[in-house]
């Protein structure tokens, strides 16, 4: 596979064509971003350490049936993933009240959400992601009632799976945030990334978060934690593996 | 019916209890107010143009089948209302893109939606009233599935009969906001208020906004529009009157 031109400078990615007309190379940066871009550092590793948490979570995901955009890992900081048409918007599930649902609704931090909450937002950098409800994106043909459906049932497909898997390995999934594209094929499914920059995670022993909330509230080096998430997945899966063989 | 003691001060009602338990005293008041309260004003006569396009809308609606508080105007700006504990959630009907709608999602002013879109707020000042969505009111125990329900059905009736009325008046109904409260026999029933400070309101003819839209954006005196609006209503219904005289 041919590395190809630039297609997009994300926050935390950037986005390569390639050879093949239906194939990215998407390249993780250790660029971290809070306030929507405001606030801008450069966190050596943290590109290799998501690459490789998403590399395990989307292989995970395959192997239970989930279809999705993943290929394959081809250096530490590059996958191979199927072009998609992204649908515009952002499908965040929440199972506990943190970040913005806290400060927005005054709910109890940490308060189970029952049943989880699927939150809708909608994607334009210009109008800050705002949030909104199903009758509002289809009145504006953001998306169809039908493919807000498949996005429901898709995230909670995801939301069972790594919730049972995370729970294995000591951590609680809080939230996370999925993009979902279009193959050429017309089939609505999962892309973007699985990593700790898009999920709240919680060490269930020391009640530490695992994930980007320490860059966001400047608690110190934010790949401590993501490398704790990293080592227990890739123990789990050897050992899975290995009971397998 | 005799006054009783203050139980309320509102940004555009005071509402006093009466001898009878269930039974509110409402007074319509000449305070205006816009962005959440920070800016205020005291306009001659909006208590009195109010209180009486209120009164002939609640009357049309309940003749109409649609069960609500109202019960009737003892003077120029008193009405007496059925007491009822109010759902802290404001019901916002979209029929056309203006306002927020505009702004937050960059939709084309006046965009017929289709089909109209609710919204719900949590009635919190405190919070800013803030919107939320189905499964986060839900998950937070503001309202039951079963209450969204029951508000969303009695909207688009309101909904159906006021933009019908107001079109034989040459005006469109824009959007509108409810309040709903369950009254002690336990029914969810339609509250509040029912006037141009709540809706929005476009002369067909002229184009000019009939409603608070005029203060909001300092578009001149906004009881003119008002007036215009109940003598269009109370020509039609002396018509309406005579018609089944
Ligand atoms: N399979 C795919 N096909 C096409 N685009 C994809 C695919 N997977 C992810 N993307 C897009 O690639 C970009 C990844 O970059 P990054 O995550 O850094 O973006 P971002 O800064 O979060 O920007 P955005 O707000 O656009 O998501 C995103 O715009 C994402 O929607
Ligand atoms: N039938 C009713 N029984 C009890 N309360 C009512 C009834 N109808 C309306 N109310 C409440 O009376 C108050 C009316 O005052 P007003 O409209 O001025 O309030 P407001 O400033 O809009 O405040 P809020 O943000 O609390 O609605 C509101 O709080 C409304 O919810
Ligand atoms: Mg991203
Ligand atoms: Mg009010």
């Amino acid at each position: 596979m041919e590395k190809g031109s630039l297609l997009y400078t994300g926050k935390a990615k950037n986005v390569y064509g390639t050879n093949e007309p239906d194939v990215l190379w998407v390249e993780y940066t250790n660029q971290a971003t809070a306030l929507n871009g405001k606030r801008k550092e450069q966190i050596a590793n943290k590109g290799q350490l998501n690459s490789a948490i998403s590399d395990l979570l989307f292989k995970y995901l395959t192997s239970q049936g989930v279809t999705n955009h993943y290929l394959k890992q081809i250096s530490t900081t590059v996958q191979l993933v199927q072009r998609v048409t992204i649908l515009p918007i952002e499908v965040v599930v929440r199972n506990y009240a943190a970040g913005h649902f806290v400060t927005k609704y005054n709910a109890p931090s940490m308060q189970h959400l029952v049943p989880s909450v699927h939150e809708f937002y909608f994607k334009d950098d210009a109008l800050d992601d705002p949030f909104m409800n199903d009758e509002q994106i289809i009145a504006l043909a953001i998306a169809t009632q039908t493919e807000l459906k498949l996005m429901r049932q898709q995230a909670d497909m995801v939301n069972i799976l790594l919730s049972n898997l995370f729970k294995e390995i000591g951590i609680t999934l809080v939230d996370f945030k999925l993009e979902f594209g279009y193959t050429t094929e017309h089939q609505l499914i999962l892309a973007d990334e699985l990593s700790p920059d898009n999920m709240r995670l919680i060490d269930d022993v020391t009640g530490n978060s695992l994930d980007k909330d320490v860059f966001r509230n400047n608690l110190g080096d934010v790949t401590v934690g993501y490398q704790i998430v990293l080592t227990r997945l890739q123990k789990l899966f050897t050992k899975l593996t290995e009971e397998n063989n």
